[in-house]
């Protein structure tokens, strides 16, 4: 039966219905209001709980079968090891072992290093992925399909959609670098450092059973206890949890590419005339070369005139905190550290603070930090005449990217989005993008090696940069020249068959995802 | 219509129903078991709250009309401002000024200083409390009785009936000593600065309306966010929120009554005998002179002997923060601070760690830190001879006090209560208290300055301490050789009308006030 399709605010196709659920098309940024109550665990007794507090169960296998895991079940992991991962994979090895069918598995992001699962999108083991489809599982989605729709979030969607009860976590498995016996965890110490852990906080919160997996364990009480052993049901002690190069690669480098050292050099340049840049501004950039140098030049410009900004949102690495370090920020609000410097700060600096999905990005909550930040610094893989952005899918239309944190904080004061106007001969700015992620009235100023255009919806900084001797272009004009020098662009070769749908920060559907001809 | 009561577990009588809800007697230690989900607030929307982050409202009461207050509203408040609380009166002054009528207050602790609303239990302004009713109002409650029955509750209790749906808070107050516009506050700074905010945070995260009132604005992010600003709702900024001196006395003293000491004496010499005070161990003392002291020989002892507890908790004050900076305890899992000494060491020491009813005293959670602590030296106003005991009446039926976290902290390995034989000529060891508060089984060694008594459930226990020189005796000894003293105490003097009802931590009811005749 082909899938209902409806037109939303956007004019995107999504499906009416996900996974047997029904859904809400986009509205429009502020237009669905949510009604109901946030998502209910059943109420503990301590008397199910040993008074000694020890929780520990002898393997992952036991602490699995005692969480009741069964065909069908909704099983979620955090992605603070990012590509060092040793404790997803074996969740569904164990399961296939069980024989265990359906199980949707609801990662905060996936890696590379969980191309293995792509045998249990095929033997059944698991039904479908909600949370990212990276690399090989997004090649898969793309041109396979999964037994269910993929369900991409941005990483406050994420909070939202459990703080909600749209996704009711099952078992919640959270791998981390140090815990005690109770279930406190942190992440900012032990062989796996990884800084912290905020991506687990819905599921610890939220999800009906969790087990916490580690490889160092201390005793009670395990302080900073970033993840709450109040939430947790079982702790299994093992070898090792993650791999520690490929969880902090230390290796993060500014760019040395001069066409993206341009990038960087405008958009600074642009953040001060603009006035962004002011005594106890704030800001967020990315870890990519490009990012990095800028917050360099926003470092040099504090510096120079003797200012501090009042906080720098991470992922932190040691270039933001070199800043907290020198006194050029008052304090880094970082939401996953992405080099050894960061956890080492995370862990001794008291300023450099644990941030969440919930404090930083959830939509549904009495406000986030995202919408305070002055200005952000985020990518795209296409953006379109009307500013709308992609982060999702190339422009062949194959998914390859989570959302993470991009669709929430495109709500700061300024968003910009620092682009090539071209990538091995595609343009980036298109008619149209072939996933819309963002609509374009949340980004305000896209910025080229050819020019800079600013949104038409910001008279204020459109007045605020009239004098300015940066190449202002209008947004068609940068289309133009790309066009020019690449020629029009295909449009990439896609059935009408959806194979993952991407959802707004409200948990409405922004866009459609399909299938690969 | 007379009251239905019912006998529980102990042979209490009990109301059938309190305030028009149906309630469950008293079952016995870890037997009632929970079904149903946890509280659910609204879902909320970033929409309907400012981008900016600036949630102040001009006056108290502008944000408590945006709140919706209205006639039969619960409304909470916490304690940590102790007797120097200078907003929980201003609340009902408002609503009386407004006309608004059958409000139930939930403090996490009443003071002297609020005896000012005795005119608005009279006038009907306040239905009845739910928290605690200590001196005057406590003498109201006992001599005339409120509207509405009293309901005393645990701080783990009172975690626990708001967390369930118990006490649904339609608006709470939360004053504090620093907070930012968005509502992120701390009580380890500011002119009002008391520590910690632990028994507001059931109020942030469940109550339907927040609102955070201070005296002490700081630019975004106030750090540390003991109270979050993603679940506040509205911020007042005011002259003063509290009176220092009475919120820190500053003045905690060690006892030098000869009595005292010599419980203080005995208690120790007892936990060493009985092999409790190893290296690593934990404890819980008072702020009492008595337990001070203990402290202080606990001290002694791990000096002497090279040796030091994993973690002691508070009631912080100036001799536990010594023993931290001296090495003698890795951490103080702190509940609140008791002296200005407690409060610089929880803002400038990591190792102080602050904590809430939900991680300490929370029955209904996945185990919580009380049963972990190797020993806990209580108070109580009388024992019987089946070790059950009282705190919040005296033996003329007088309520007077509130249970603050001793039903929780019962639950730890062993639990001693250091006690007077007699008070004013009263035995405080009798046939049977005059309102139980914790069950005899969780209550292990009495110790007076006449002799120490086991629970001969803990056999452990007097086997540990067959040998010793301390002068054990059984608590019918006790009895009588206070007896033989000051004669057979005479049966307090009250009807068979209920006035306040006494919550175990699992929410049923352990035993009932009596209206004094």
């Amino acid at each position: 039966m082909p899938v209902k399709l409806v037109k939303n605010a956007l004019g995107r196709l999504v499906p009416a219905e996900v996974n047997g659920k029904q859904q809400t098309p986009y509205m429009g940024v502020g237009k669905y209001r949510p009604n109901g109550k946030k998502y209910a665990t059943q109420i503990s007794s301590c008397a199910d709980y040993p008074a000694d507090g020890n929780k520990t169960v002898p393997t992952l296998k036991d602490a699995l079968l005692k969480a009741g895991l069964k065909d069908g079940m909704v099983i979620s992991t955090h992605h603070h090891f990012r590509n060092g991962d040793l404790v997803g994979n074996q969740i569904f090895d164990i399961a296939a072992e069980l024989g265990i069918k359906n199980l949707t598995w609801v990662p905060s992001a996936s890696f590379e290093c969980h191309s293995p699962l792509v045998k249990y999108l095929e033997d059944g083991t698991i039904h479908h992925i909600e949370g990212s489809m990276n690399g090989s599982l997004g090649r898969y989605t793309s041109t396979k399909g999964m037994n269910g729709l993929g369900i991409l979030r941005s990483h406050g969607g994420r909070y939202q959609s459990i703080q909600d009860g749209e996704v009711i976590i099952d078992i919640a498995v959270i791998a981390v670098p140090t815990a005690d016996a109770f279930g406190n965890a942190t992440g900012d110490r032990g062989p796996a450092a990884c800084g912290l852990l905020g991506f687990a906080l819905a599921d610890s919160q939220y999800a009906n059973k969790v087990i916490v997996v580690t490889d160092n364990i201390v005793p009670f009480p395990c302080y900073p206890w970033q993840i709450q052993g109040n939430y947790v049901d079982y702790v299994v002690v093992v070898d090792k949890v993650g791999i520690p190069e490929k969880i902090v690669s230390g290796t993060t480098e500014v760019t040395k590419s001069p066409d993206r050292l341009l990038l960087a050099e405008w958009t600074a340049q642009f953040c001060d005339e603009a006035g962004i840049i002011r005594d106890g501004f704030s800001f967020q950039a990315g870890a990519g070369g490009t990012a990095l140098s800028i917050g360099i030049y926003f470092a040099d410009i504090l510096r120079e005139r003797g200012m501090k900004a009042r906080f720098a949102r991470g992922g932190s690495n040691k270039y933001l905190v070199k800043m907290l370090e020198e006194g050029l920020t008052d304090y880094i609000l970082d939401g996953q550290t992405f080099d050894l410097e960061g956890v080492r700060s995370m862990r001794e600096n008291s300023n450099h603070i644990n941030t969440s999905p919930f404090t930083s990005y959830n939509y549904h909550g009495k406000g986030n930090f995202a919408s305070m930040v002055d200005v952000v610094i985020l990518g795209a893989t296409e953006v379109d005449l009307d500013f709308n952005a992609n982060v999702v899918t190339h422009s062949d239309g194959m998914l390859l990217h989570g959302i993470g944190g991009w669709q929430n904080c495109i709500f700061s004061k300024c968003t910009i989005l620092p682009v090539p106007l071209f990538r091995d001969r595609i343009p980036v700015i298109r008619d149209e993008v072939t996933t819309v992620c963002g609509p374009g009235e949340l980004i305000d100023v896209i910025v080229t090696e050819r020019g800079i255009a600013i949104n038409p919806l910001r008279k204020d900084l459109l007045k605020a940069m009239k004098n300015s001797k940066l190449p202002l272009k209008t947004i068609q004009e940068l289309k133009k020249e790309a066009e020019d020098i690449c020629g029009k662009p295909d449009k990439a070769n896609y059935t009408d068959e959806p194979v993952a749908v991407v959802k707004w920060v409200d948990g409405t559907l922004i866009d459609t995802v399909w299938k690969i001809a």
